[in-house]
């Protein structure tokens, strides 16, 4: 028996019309001699529907009983779904994820999956040519609904590939798959054949929303490979799966952005052992993720340190920075909305040398000041003022040559 | 631990506004020191708005899935439900059918229940003081999602209560209870404070809407006493409950009356052995309930046949009618639907005679003419032209005197 399962997201299952698309795409796979698990979203809009409702009966909707109410929303499109494949004489049903079950902890709202029972769905498969899965959704070992976070339907469809073993696995998105760079900036850019995991990590952090990290952080564990795709072509789309020699040949593979910056700079701090933990322990345990930070050469004992947060965790990481400040004698606080990061990454740079050398050349002739860097095994990011995204991401593009395919 | 079941119908859960009522009312047992399982409908117009979805998707949505798209709206009510006690400080959590398991055969749309499991429910109540309960849904042996039928939370709170054993079950509706008569023809009815339950399915087989039928024949295979009450007042309602001989001493509890009734008579049939068997067997396997039946004297071997059948039924009625006319040597088919029940409903009756011969007298006095008459161990049905039920059921209401009470 062939498997493959689909994931399709939220607007491509909005309406009737665009469930129509995704039946088509499903009958083609069963045409092929799959047997197929379709997993699903909740349709397009729902989800924050449904959010604003809870909003509207309490100001903190408690956790678990939100989740309740959310998974309201993949049930009725693999219901939806599952009606439309039976009318068209398709053997198929929906599958619940309490169903399977998918076991999470009980981090509700964000919830991990522990382990998924293949046995549901190997007797489905038996039964049925098609299951219609709800994505995004398990539960405790005490039967409680969970949902994995937004987007979390990507890591449902991989977790029930990895589960199935030696399956398929195709995400449906709205592009042709993953390119060297956002399209939209950089009209050279090239949708590539082949990625890496890490590559892809890399990639889908800086806002190259394409697959939930998460669902590639698992991908990566259990080996699955992964096909992005789009649902509205018949493009092979982009396979990430593990590193290969091929792939290593390459130096770079694509140039990732981030405007969700903020920079945020503690000016003139007394340089003493411990003013980092002191700073950046209490951001830590308010759950504000650090990403870039760089500490000023001490000058007569007197120095800056800067990081760059998330854009919406700014008011909250301002708020504890304010009240370490006394204890570390910091005199001022400054911070800085107008940066974005762009950033250079590609397996290949683990064995080639001189790849930031270059990129920092690159962006100095085309007059891009950087702000700070970064950098990783297999990433060099550097922060620079927003407005020049534009015109770093398409100088870096081509100072690496993406626009041609080195992937024959 | 006492337990209280409150079950809430759609009405009462409509919006934000009327779930609070309904908070006031769980607050309020509470404070009567039970703890309280709350059975929720879907919200007011959430189930037709689901069904209408269903059919724009299919003409003829697969039964199995349209009960997960149906089961999404008691779950969406019970969610909401629980923040709203948790908001109130309340250590409440939602359950839903298949967490139990609320256990059902597999006729989907209409399931029957099996069993409840009590082990989940009562864990839970030791950890929480009310468990928000999905009604109408259950679950097959393979986990499949069932529902109970139009009204099924009713019968699923009288389950619960049932499962537990020794549990009070309240049915909050939009009226203060069980009334003599439907208080809109007759500004004399009353509420009774008590009712067999015999009584009561004769009452809501009628159109009497308060309890659905299938939860007082289970709150009579089990002896759940069941409370009807309003959500509105804090009226003590109506008790549901085994025949005693307090009820026997009473003649007639009630006056009900049926408008959904269509009169079908098949004219100049030969009056031959099998003939009956002829027309009712095939309106039965076409799954038409046929309620009332009179066969004319026979008049030089010709007689006349007549019954009545639910209005969304005559069509269907008419066709199978149809084909069994040639074989039965049948003349003509009339229907005739301006007719309607009155019924007269009494556990009293068992011991009393002369009720029906009272019921013609007063109808006859009144002017009302009789067409059909069919009579149970405690109800007498009179068929009458449909213009004249007000006036029946005034008149009926009058001749038992049911405007005094008899329940002192």
């Amino acid at each position: 028996m062939r498997i493959l399962v689909q994931k399709f997201g939220g607007s491509s299952v909005a309406d009737l019309e665009c469930m129509k698309k995704v039946r088509a795409k499903v009958l083609s796979a069963l045409g092929e001699g799959y047997k197929v698990i379709v997993v699903l979203s909740a349709r397009y809009g729902q989800t924050n529907k449904l959010l604003e409702m809870a909003y509207q009966w309490s100001d903190e909707p408690d956790p678990a009983e939100l989740d309740v109410l959310l998974t309201t929303g993949e049930q009725e499109s693999v219901a939806l779904f599952a009606m439309l494949l039976r009318d068209a004489g398709v053997n198929a049903r929906s599958v619940l994820g309490h169903q399977l079950p998918v076991r999470t902890d009980d981090t509700y709202g964000c919830a991990r999956i522990l382990s998924i029972d293949d046995e549901y769905l190997r007797r489905g498969l038996e039964r049925y040519d098609v299951l219609v899965m709800a994505g995004f959704q398990g539960c405790t070992e005490d039967k409680r609904l969970t949902t994995l976070g937004r987007g979390g339907s990507d890591t449902s469809a991989v977790a029930v590939a990895a589960a199935l073993g030696d399956v398929e696995c195709h995400i449906y998105t709205d592009v042709n798959g993953v390119y060297t760079t956002d399209p939209r900036l950089c009209p050279e850019a090239r949708k590539v054949d082949r990625i890496s995991y890490d590559e892809m990590l890399e990639m889908a952090s800086m806002g190259a929303k394409v697959l939930q990290i998460r669902s590639v952080e698992f991908a990566k564990k259990y080996k699955v490979p992964v096909r992005v795709r789009s649902t509205f072509s018949d493009d092979p789309g982009t396979l990430v799966t593990q590193e290969d020699e091929m792939m290593e040949a390459v130096l770079v593979s694509g140039i990732a952005y981030d405007r969700d910056q903020v920079r945020v700079t503690l000016c003139g701090i007394p340089d003493q052992i411990g003013t980092s933990a002191a700073i950046f322990g209490p951001l830590a345990e308010g759950g504000i993720l650090v990403d870039m930070i760089v500490q000023k050469a001490s000058r007569e004992g007197i120095t800056d340190m800067t990081f760059t947060v998330s854009r919406k965790d700014l008011k909250r990481a301002l708020a504890i920075v304010d009240k370490v400040r006394p204890a570390i004698g910091c005199r001022e606080v400054e911070h800085d909305l107008n940066v974005a990061k762009v950033s250079v990454i590609g397996v290949g740079m683990r064995n080639h040398s001189g790849v930031a050398a270059r990129a920092f050349a690159a962006l100095a002739r085309a007059g891009v000041n950087i702000l700070m860097i970064s950098t990783s095994e297999i990433k060099i990011s550097c922060l620079i003022e927003e407005k020049l995204v534009d015109l770093a991401v398409n100088t870096l593009h081509e100072e690496f040559d993406l626009q041609l395919s080195h992937t024959k």
